[in-house]
């Protein structure tokens, strides 16, 4: 038989990862609601939104008024991409906060600037600064299988890299496929490594519906032992590499397989779609997530 | 490490089950180019229509000459719901003969107005009479695991019935997932038990994408031992009591998917794409399946 968990963790990046990518600014009232009925449905973990630069990122804009506003939950976490971010996030009391870095030096550099070795060096001292202020700290692993500039990414780099940022001190880590490349057998793969070698470290896996594998790495990495899933409502958000393809993983259709696996996620999934119901009329896209489109008929 | 095969067979049912459930009529001639480029493009093993009343599926009133024109692949499969339906594809020449049959009564009496054991027992003899004429006999096993009616089947019920026709002497069950409501642990729990109790059938699992679980389940039974899949080019066809719904699991999915696992099955992707291309602007619904999307990017 297969060894599945009995409980599983899902961490909802809609409102940063999902929104992050939409055309429209979804004005900051929508964006708490949606908020809020995320969090009645039963999510306890969530990237709320982002600390980064309103020139570049201006869905973001009203990082401020988000975190003023979170909801009571486990762990609301917040994205900042550096030094200056972080020192935002840190003025507004945030108690969790993630750092990112792409495996890919490529990406990387078109990311931020700065290779991965770079963005590693200088996010050390920044970790260390933060555990020493007993901040959550969670570093998104970007491009660990394909990188849409470099293609495929050596297991080991990614696992090297895994390695440096838990050494540095991170609590979890985030581990993508940035690009819905991977397949069943390297979700796999790499997460069985992963598990195996980083055993004190919060494992969460990050996967991208683009060519229709979500489920099955999912499935996959349940199998490697992963408890812990990144989702978005609706499957907000996507690659701005692969324009107008699916995005991140439904949230809905993840938990939707899982409890019918027996699998507790703690989630209400009629409240889950009263969730994507607030922000689904300001999106420019249709949320063609198999759950939510069932839930409409 | 996982234990999967290194190769599989594709059953195409696009021109078959994808096109009956298509809302407009798709010209004769569009339907054999499609044929051909699926052919063209590695199809082996395809389910070329349906002989049925004309009256109740429209789509294929021109059995006949699909038939008449067949392509020369391994086996050109033909549906046959009744001893007329048989009669025909025998008198045309057919060699390989589907039947069907629904675990559920409610199911099958909606579909042919007869119950399950009255199905089964009207074709016991006319498989043993398909056998003396060496015909290969394909008998679909539809709502295998779930219901439109009476939700849950009992795995029992399907294993009992599986057997049942495989005793009676057919040479592969095709056992589906009609409304794509099973999960991955139950497509592993059922194979796993048909490839124990039934070594010496081909055991074919065909999914449908309705909630987006179908390579989820696809992967599954892989690792049950299954390696033969019923799939659909450009994801055509669905099921009529999920109106609007995902169809069938996409050929160019699980193509992609299980040729970049190492998995063999003898398609060329691009081929297959432009196959598709033949069909898409005379369909009522949008290709939707992952990799026919991104190819067109």
């Amino acid at each position: 038989m297969l060894s599945l968990p009995k409980k599983i963790s899902i961490i909802e990046v809609g409102p940063r990862d999902g929104l992050q990518n939409e055309k429209n600014f979804v004005p900051t009232e929508t964006k708490l609601m949606f908020i809020n009925k995320l969090t009645s449905a039963g999510i306890k973990e969530m990237e709320l939104t982002s600390f980064v630069s309103p020139k570049w990122v201006p869905q973001m804009k009203d990082a401020s008024e988000i975190v003023a506003s979170h909801p009571n939950i486990f762990r609301n976490i917040v994205l900042a991409p550096n030094r200056k971010g972080i020192d935002r996030a840190l003025e507004l009391g945030c108690h969790s906060i993630a750092v990112f870095v792409g495996v890919s030096n490529s990406f990387n550099k078109k990311n931020i600037n700065k290779s991965t070795m770079e963005s590693l060096e200088e996010l050390k001292p920044i970790i260390a600064e933060l555990k020493k202020k007993d901040i959550f700290v969670r570093a998104c692993i970007s491009t660990a299988f394909y990188c849409p500039f470099d293609g495929k990414i050596s297991e080991s780099d990614t696992l090297h890299l895994c390695e440096e940022f838990v050494a540095a001190g991170v609590d979890e880590l985030s581990v993508a496929d940035t690009i819905g490349m991977a397949t069943p057998s390297e979700s796999f793969s790499l997460f069985s490594s992963l598990k195996e070698r980083l055993p004190n470290v919060l494992l969460t896996a990050h996967f991208h519906d683009t060519r229709k594998m979500a489920l099955a790495n999912i499935f996959a990495a349940l199998q490697a032992g992963i408890d812990r899933f990144d989702t978005s409502a609706g499957g907000l958000g996507g690659c701005p590499f692969a324009p107008g393809a699916n995005g991140n993983v439904a949230t809905e259709d993840v938990v939707y397989m899982l409890e019918r696996m027996g699998i507790d996620t703690g989630i209400n999934l009629d409240k889950l779609v009263e969730a994507i119901d607030t922000i689904s009329p300001v999106l420019s896209r249709k949320i063609n997530s198999g759950y939510y489109q069932l839930s409409k008929k």
